[in-house]
């Protein structure tokens, strides 16, 4: 059983340390956390092992009632991999302390790409940095992510010439009541291309892709308009069939009627998903439109947890010998990824077909 | 004196009475509406006689205190045109009351293109329309009227192969509480492409553009992800100054600090705009940026107000021999068009060259 120290458990600390403890491979040794909130009395009833993260504000986790396993160090002495889940900029401080105990880590895609020795997306570059050896590694971010999984298999397919994206980004997370904007749409950031583009080249070195930002006053996912100019002409209805084999793509049926990310959020919590989290990029076969050699479509990304599975197969590549496809069938397995288990979703999948073929009418 | 009748008194009836009565060679003979609201009251105070269009409202407007100058038909006999600016669909019903008294109507964009005998934009076709002597125009909706600005221009500049446009709309206008959404990023239509991409050729025919829509829980402009893919390369800054040269072009400057479309707005409040309207496209310098043959650029959309000019510039087109480089100096001037009129915002403009210059860094 690989041990694995969860450093940070906020918004995706608690996703990973939860689809860590529901692999058959591995295991939760505990989680660290700065302060004593709301969240480190859940990570404490769950049985996760709590460390105070800053020796300094230990004495509030005991005010609080919240048994300390440890400090930081204790944590990564505990664990084969820490998996760093703290805010941006602070992993970059924390490797000093992962690699004091020799201890690989992985970083969130809020950091610099240069925090790890490689970048990681488990549809674009698992084999590469398993092969690597490289032990310090950083899984790009949830925008970063949604895009890679998505070009890998058309640039596979049909060629890649440019790619092109517009990320409505969501203004913050649900449980970020301080963020903004209100009533605004932000150009953000105003100058072109946004960071994602060249993250995105951190796991498809090769691809030409550029990216622009947009944040809006939402909280429940981002939405890409996505173009990619294809090397090949290809049909709307082939281009769904490609993006309907990736596990990790949810080709939203166009007579499921789903109007946006609300409704996708709805369909997770009714499918009973932990969180009402959609790990998936979740994409509207209607829009799959191709005007000569140029496709269209939308997608959303659930910020918070569509890095979740990549952090699994993240460490697997680090830590295992186990292939790419091995890992992410396994991963997706124990989290329930993919909507096409149930009959009934099937169901609406095979309706939804007629949807996507009419697309390129 | 042209004398204009104005049907719909709503957001667009009431800036184009406004408008109207600015100009020098114009009239308002009076506005119709159905109801007597706020705005009818509000109609009533500016000296415009109000119509009541539905005869069996017309006690309607006596118990409210807004005094009846006739019905709508009363209107039409008294105008040399009329700019019906009603709800979407209602164009298309009042035609046969304007052909009935042989009457020259404009419609807006919210009309089907059918509804009239051509589609109009001062920047992209003013000339071809007034040549055609069609007496019933429509003046292209707000998105297709800031993608005709810009697009116009750069064909005519450097060639467009393609002009992509992801439109991130507002939800609804600010007088409109029951519109939506309130936490949502929606594809909307979520096929593509979009009505507006085709729209746009009903003014630029020959133009390949392709156009995605998304709504978001805002209502102050919308904001246009724009990319071209041009015939001929092009430096950023050259790409700057060529839309600097559209009297309908606002751009704006690096260092002005512009966030988004509520501080555009705050900024046209600030310079005593009627309403806080921003009748040009509101182009960030800092976004403009040139990868290859591509350029990429954000604009914000006031869409209370950008067709407004346009409004005023197609009655003369419609209506008199004027040419269209005449009719629109003589619009923007009544209007006030234009933020480089005072030297504090010459200066502005002036400092956020630097910015323009250093955007293809």
């Amino acid at each position: 059983m690989l041990r694995v120290g969860v450093n940070g458990y906020g918004t995706i600390g608690k996703r990973v340390a939860d689809a860590v403890a529901a692999q058959p491979d591995m295991e939760v040794a505990g989680v660290a956390k700065t302060t004593p909130n709301f969240e480190a009395e859940a990570a404490h009833r769950r049985g996760y092992p709590v460390h105070a993260a800053r020796e300094d504000r230990r004495d509030a986790f005991d005010d609080a009632g919240v048994p300390v396993a440890g400090d930081l160090d204790d944590l990564v002495v505990e664990s084969d991999i820490v998996v760093d889940c703290t805010p941006a900029g602070i992993g970059a401080e924390n490797r000093a302390v992962y690699e004091r105990h020799d201890t690989p880590a992985l970083y969130q895609g809020g950091e610099d790409a240069d925090v790890a020795d490689a970048s990681f997306n488990a549809r674009a570059n698992y084999d590469e940095v398993a092969a690597s050896d490289a032990e310090h590694v950083r899984v790009v971010s949830c925008n970063t992510t949604g895009l890679s999984r998505v070009l890998a298999p058309l640039d596979e397919q049909y060629g890649v010439e440019k790619a092109r994206a517009t990320l409505v980004r969501r203004g913050g997370d649900p449980s970020q009541p301080d963020r903004g904007p209100i009533n605004d749409i932000l150009p953000d950031p105003v100058t072109v291309p946004s960071h994602h583009g060249p993250d995105v080249n951190t796991v498809l070195p090769d691809l030409a892709v550029d990216t622009m930002g947009v944040t809006v006053p939402a909280t429940l996912m981002h939405l890409h308009s996505v173009n990619v100019t294809l090397e090949t002409e290809a049909e709307a209805a082939a281009v769904a069939e490609t993006l309907t084999d990736e596990s990790r793509v949810f080709l939203v049926p166009g007579d499921a009627r789903v109007a946006g990310p609300a409704h996708l959020k709805e369909y997770a919590q009714d499918a009973g998903r932990p969180r009402g989290d959609l790990w998936e990029n979740c994409v509207w076969a209607e829009s799959i439109a191709v005007e000569g050699r140029d496709l269209y479509f939308f997608q959303a990304i659930h910020q918070e947890s569509d890095v979740v599975p990549e952090n699994v197969d993240a460490i697997r590549a680090v830590c295992t010998d186990t292939e790419a496809a091995e890992s992410v069938v396994e991963t997706n397995r124990a989290l329930g990824v993919g909507f096409g288990e149930s009959e009934e979703t099937r169901r609406v999948a095979a309706d939804g077909e007629g949807a996507t073929a009419s697309a390129d009418d």
